[in-house]
């Protein structure tokens, strides 16, 4: 399931080498090299998959059940208030390694991190198609 | 597990409208009321814990396994080129209500969602130090 090109994949299989701090089968935590705060790490799976939308559902549930454990143990290490998961989906959503990665994000008050909250409104009767049209699809 | 006065206990608890998109035992995914794109959902689970580090792994692994299909879902029915899993933790983090919740935010070229990237570099020694204090943690 491995892409020889990619960095990830590499550092899963230690072939770059990073700053881990979990690591099981299904799925591998380390720093982030260019953390927004100190503590900032990712966690991916071990397999190759370019988005979140590509995995199976057990594969996201084997890598994601670890995702509290990995905060927790983040939060108690750099003390920090709060923090943020954030994963990208494509370049338009900021993704840059093309393997899928959650960002875990220690936050606090005062700090650099930000991002802006253009919401918008629905008009009438457009959440109801919207949320029909997603469900429908799930079906 | 539920709190009387959350709005998403009360969303899941079907209390509070909602534009329900995937339902199961352990979780519900609606319309965000406010989307930053048409198709901005909200994943949380049924049962009410203020910060995904309060989860327990299997609960994580419930909600979660159904992100990609939810994901799949909204690419689909919305055509968005990419999408952003955000998940805040704290009011630093810019948390508003105070219940577990995934948003999933579809995203296209130029659209109005944006964050900064303000990332740093460790010193010397730092990462290694760091990354072995989170691993005891773990343990």
């Amino acid at each position: 399931m491995n892409e020889p090109n990619c960095v990830f994949c590499k550092i899963a299989a230690g072939q770059i080498p990073s700053h881990r701090i979990f690591e099981d089968a299904s799925c591998l935590a380390f720093l982030d090299i260019g953390p927004l705060a100190g503590g900032h790490a990712l966690l991916i799976p071990k397999s190759h998959w370019a988005s979140l939308d590509q995995m199976p559902a057990d594969a996201a549930a084997a890598m994601l059940r670890n995702l509290p454990a990995i905060c927790r143990a983040i939060r108690a290490a750099t003390g920090c208030e709060g923090f943020n998961i954030l994963q990208n989906n494509g370049t338009c959503a900021s993704q840059v390694v093309m393997h899928v990665h959650f960002h875990i994000i220690p936050r606090n008050p005062g700090d650099e991190f930000h991002f802006n909250w253009p919401s918008k409104a629905y008009t009438r009767g457009e959440a109801e198609e919207l949320a029909a049209k997603i469900s429908r699809e799930l079906r």
